[in-house]
């Protein structure tokens, strides 16, 4: 909350966001970065909503998902998307923005419990365990048609199997490679020329703050489908500045579903 | 040669290029095949050229090197663009297309006997040698400032270290993975998913055929070029029917310099 202020677009009493590390107080001008990130925007009327969506589907990772896959995957009606990292705060959000355009969603996450939440409360029409069932098998399952959009937020083997599957002129959207991001030194996995070249794929990656100039269009048509009851969205919150650590450790594991939150 | 026609599109006499497989003769329609590659097409006047130029720098390496690189890479002059694969049939035509578009072009390659035809005879900047140079040094040294276009034609672990080195916002046409097939399993490598996303790159698979439409316009200007002398081709030419496995296979461990020939 802004508690002084000589700035007239940053008025006493609103909320901003802004990725200023862990502090109680912060000073800023108010102007973006060097490297193109907003130091602070102002948090808009959320109405009911929670201010820490603003961190969520309201915030930088609502954006992820909706230009990220939006722009980069241009899904059209009664394609076939996977979703990797399906039940964290981007995957989950990609998995029903697809549902929205019509889009056939298959999310792949860790826990049947994660699956459940996906197909039964989002809307997703299939769900594959990554660590409990035969991936190659549950992708041809899920995917009879072959793959058109992929929103990849892992990397590593999964997203080589599923490339594999994928239809001519597939797009592929790269937000991430959190399997990797665990490791002490750059993981390997099978090379993705082959299905690129032979299927014709496109991948793109991006950062979100890629679409700084339309960053409140995503905000503003992301809080139209929630308040229309179509877009959900969950936070794990965790309680204590002195758990920090054990909450970002637990997010790369896998332990959050939806957004990870540190509420101090 | 055509030695007889009923189609007044292919008259007697004019030479045809078409991926018939190997045989001594062959009936054709005339038309394309269903997955889009052209039977057959005329080979248009050559002038003082050979006709087995039509194979490969008038043919579909020329076109895969004309359509793949310029469509997909989208050079700017002035900036850097990588070739792997950089003496072969279409990775030479490559970097010469690069070095028009007032590109700054590194070739890779295993022999030096390659990187010296490259640099002194085809204009490239740079050569590193794969088999014997620090890959990860030359890199750093060739592109002091950054790679923006890469045109891949090998895959693999050199591919991934190429994509550490990438600007924002670089551009990767996939042309092929040929370093992995003399694999009898699919090989692994480094991952690209996380240069993909810090860089923000657009990495596009392709076959030529994609430009079927606009075949002759690549013909046409690979042919202006070479007349101008901004073009140089070579072929690696065996002689004998009964040599063709070994030619194959020469080509695949890099044997060839330009396109390999098979001449019966």
């Amino acid at each position: 909350m802004i508690i002084e202020s000589r700035h007239e677009k940053f008025p006493v009493g609103k909320y901003v966001v802004g990725e200023f590390g862990w502090r109680t107080h912060t000073i800023s001008n108010g102007k973006p970065m060097l490297n193109g990130v907003p130091q602070a925007w102002i948090i808009p009327d959320l109405g009911n909503l929670p201010l820490s969506i603003a961190l969520g589907a309201l915030g930088m990772p609502g954006n992820t998902a909706y230009f990220g896959f939006l722009e980069l995957c241009q899904p059209k009606p009664g394609e076939t998307v996977f979703v990797t990292g399906a039940a964290g705060a981007v995957g989950s959000l990609v998995g029903q923005i697809a549902k929205i355009k019509g889009c056939k969603v298959v999310g792949i996450a860790g826990s049947d419990e994660k699956g459940k939440w996906l197909t039964d409360e989002l809307g997703f029409d299939h769900f594959i365990n990554y660590k409990t069932d035969d991936i190659v098998k549950k992708i041809k399952e899920c995917a009879p048609n072959g793959i058109d959009c992929y929103f990849d937020n892992v990397g590593g083997e999964i997203s080589s199997k599923i490339l594999l599957n994928m239809n001519t002129f597939g797009r592929i959207s790269v937000c991430g490679a959190i399997s990797g991001y665990n490791e002490t030194s750059s993981p390997k996995a099978t090379i993705v020329q082959y299905p690129v070249t032979m299927n014709q794929l496109r991948m793109e990656g991006f950062i979100a703050h890629r679409w700084l100039d339309r960053w409140f269009e995503g905000i503003q048509q992301n809080m139209k489908w929630i308040e229309e009851g179509k877009l959900k969205y969950r936070e794990t919150v965790t309680h204590g500045f002195e758990n920090m650590y054990s909450a970002f450790a637990d997010m790369l594991r896998g332990g959050n579903t939806g957004k990870a939150i540190v509420k101090v």
